[in-house]
């Protein structure tokens, strides 16, 4: 059977991969300076390797006769996404996938010293090769799946979505999101808070992530947290290596960032194992992924009876501080602030970071602006919204994040459609078990993350985002919910 | 030119080697347990790739091909270096191999637990499966280069070493290394040594251990120390990874082992880098790879001068103790006592453990002798070598290494051809540079290395094992510097 061809084919590539994202991690995490240009040849080889395993000519007449086979749901639900996969690996000629490849290593290289130096000038010219490259990718896969310019590059990352159905999502907030955020400021504005006295020595650090994690379940026989100048959750389902960055003067930002990592990995180590290997038992998309790491971030870990509950965790490190006060984590977590820097920013004001970007890179790549036009429309944008100005400030402004300079255009809404699901998940849960807080201070934790588990982990990519929301929460995603969440937090 | 599709062919398994390099690290040092199973089939598959690619079906016509045109001295080098590569990959039928591996994983996996319960019943049963195996592979190997079926084995570790030779090399050490063990013995039977006292934190060894590193010239841009059960030197040349494994209670032996792992990785840090991804820039042989781990431990690493170095390094550390004298280190790693266990054996009787395996693997594996007759002969050499019997002691007799159980018959010779090449070495090297201890107490360390990298590392391949140690030494092998050396340290 041509099914089980597929099967096979697929496990080549995904043993293949296992050892590539192990590489990869050890690329970020313990390689040392002088190992990168011998390991970047090694990593391009496997990846050369893995797409012609990806695009091999066989697998058009296999995935044709494997629709005709009989199978069962869950297989036809992996039919479907090795199909998707291999559109999405054959959709391209080889010259412009290395054109892009090349162009972005370039971009992003270059990028990393003229951020720093505020150069808009120079990074603008390589991000217009960039862009260029981009948009003919777009082009030509749009053209094969008959969809917008836009819309196929967000199938990359969040199938199913498109920018028509963003437009509406995006709207509906932007109809809420500025006065939330202005009656959230006015109301903190005379919140006094303490900042936690440092130095908190990194060993330290280090023992108490650990420690959070293990409340949060996260396996430790399959799988390890360690350090990287960019956090990440990377490795493979049954080994998750997530990373973090230390500040001898501040654990809070570092201690979050394990919280949020480790609901990655909790998704990662909760995928149908007994399916492993094959596509069905990936995560859903880049949305979905991004709701499992909110919703332990956000939704549990900004949770007040969270908070509570790592009090002691934070005192048996770091000794008593007033400020180690449950009540006053919960201001520092929850503190509302507009800024600049998205990665950086507080639940309430992320959003308008991310419409911002989609709106830009929407209409970038299909050709209504271009990157010259970048920095102003980015300013008026965060004026607009913020109050803030980025105004000759392009290092803070346009040239703050990677993504646009290795040409993930279409990544960004994924941040937003996480925070959506992650509280639409919420209220879900809770018409099921009760009040989240209530659970959480009862020490029910594993409920939660056996509820998470059932719903959306074990159910892999079986089926489509929406389906997967439905079934897990009774309807397609609402912005509603987020609105709920945000305004019983920040305006009780 | 077909040489030159050779070069860019070797370039691509190379590649794909480093990833399994720096995977089979992380396997050792990093992974959780719990992603064993699933690393271990992605490392396979590659294995399989890589397999596929050495033996390659245009390989034999474009090494004819290359063989006719014009090189130079060091791509012949490097394509005679290709040549046995491609015949040692290709020699045997795929059927074989994989039956060997799968029989060498069962026996290895099992020993595991059978050496802990002194199980020689149910070890001799799998242990007969992998000699079975074995004998075929000699046999094929040696029916098609035409030499010993031993010798054909012996070639995959330490090409152009045949048995003749050894039965004259080991030969020559059995007329005198009796009567030195048993002067040494009583000569040091008087001696009292202080034992440091520990404990002796991990995180204090680990940045000790760095520093004496640093001190033997490790390249850190190139290279890590991490932990592992069971210490190697892995990676890749650009980016070698060393493990050692830890005792609160006792720093010495991990200490020591660093300084040997350093030494096998300063031969890799200094392998030949212009020409890096082709056979001729790589390690000679084992032999020489241990020669150069041994020459850092045994020549350099024990010597009373390198030991008076080090000791202010420990107190550093671990504070004053009057353990911590030079002389009293020296006491401590020049002590001589026969044991059951190679891998804790001191230089002196190191030998004695290698000639015995060497003999028994040799008859074994021509078939002069079964494995149902090991325990018996091993315990036999044991009693007449050392006066010490493992008679019912399988565990501490022939269930105590790793080699046999996955059939790497024909590696033991390297360790004590290792030893004999580094005296060798270190004897030449004062003719040039003057006497060894001297360099050392006069903190010229750099020179040593510089002359071992002149003559041994940037080599590769270049040269047979022979013509290297002969360029080097001015003349071949000869065992009578390992005995010059073990008399003027040991019998003063």
């Amino acid at each position: 059977m041509s099914y089980q061809k597929l099967e096979q084919h697929q496990q080549q590539i995904h043993r293949l991969s296992h050892l590539s994202a192990i590489c990869g991690w050890d690329q970020a995490a313990m390689m040392p300076a002088g190992g990168s240009e011998a390991r970047a040849d090694a990593m391009a080889e496997l990846g050369v390797l893995i797409h012609q395993k990806r695009t091999a000519p066989e697998l058009g007449d296999w995935i044709a006769n494997a629709e005709c086979e009989p199978l069962d749901e869950v297989q036809r639900a992996n039919l479907a996404e090795i199909k998707r996969h291999w559109q999405d690996a054959s959709l391209l000629p080889g010259t412009l996938v290395e054109a892009l490849s090349l162009a972005g290593s370039k971009c992003e290289h270059a990028w990393r010293s003229q951020r720093k130096h505020n150069d808009w000038a120079g990074f603008a010219v390589n991000l217009q090769e960039v862009v260029s490259l981009s948009r003919e990718v777009a082009q030509r896969r749009a053209d094969a799946l008959g969809v917008r310019p836009y819309d196929a590059m967000l199938a990359l990352y969040e199938p199913g979505m498109t920018s028509a159905r963003l437009d509406q999502i995006f709207g509906d907030l932007s109809g809420w999101l500025p006065s939330l955020i202005q009656q959230v400021s006015e109301r903190q504005q005379s919140d006094a808070l303490l900042i936690p006295q440092g130095p908190f020595p990194i060993a330290t650090q280090q023992a108490l992530g650990r420690e959070v994690m293990g409340v949060l379940g996260f396996d430790f026989a399959h799988g390890r947290l360690d350090v990287s100048s960019h956090p990440f959750c990377g490795g493979v389902a049954t080994d998750v290596r997530i990373t973090t960055r230390y500040n001898e003067q501040e654990f809070i930002s570092s201690l979050m960032g394990i919280v949020h990592e480790t609901g990655h990995a909790r998704y990662e180590q909760g995928l149908p194992r007994h399916l492993l290997g094959q596509p069905v038992a990936e995560a859903r998309s880049m949305g979905i992924h991004e709701s499992q790491s909110l919703f332990c971030e956000m939704q549990l870990g900004h949770d007040p009876a969270f908070l509570a509950l790592l009090a002691p965790h934070i005192r048996t490190h770091f000794g008593d501080q007033t400020a180690f006060e449950p009540a006053n984590l919960v201001k520092i977590y929850n503190r509302v602030e507009p800024g600049l820097i998205r990665v950086d920013a507080d639940e309430v004001t992320y959003p308008v970071h991310v419409i911002l970007r989609y709106e830009l890179e929407r209409d970038l790549i299909e050709g209504r602006i271009e990157v010259a036009d970048l920095p102003e429309l980015w300013d008026g944008k965060m004026q607009q919204w913020l109050g803030i100005t980025t105004q000759g400030n392009y290092r803070d402004g346009c040239m703050q994040d990677i993504h646009w300079t290795d040409g993930s255009f279409g990544y960004f809404p994924s941040y937003t459609l996480g925070a959506m699901y992650a509280a639409q998940l919420r209220f879900a849960l809770e018409r099921e078990l009760g009040n989240l807080s209530q659970i959480i201070a009862a020490g029910r934790l594993p409920e939660i993350f056996a509820w998470l588990g059932r719903h959306i982990w074990s159910q892999g990519s079986q089926h489509s985002t929406d389906e997967l929301i439905r079934r897990a929460t009774g309807e397609p995603l609402n912005p509603h919910w987020l609105r709920q969440h945000l305004e019983q937090r920040y305006l009780p």
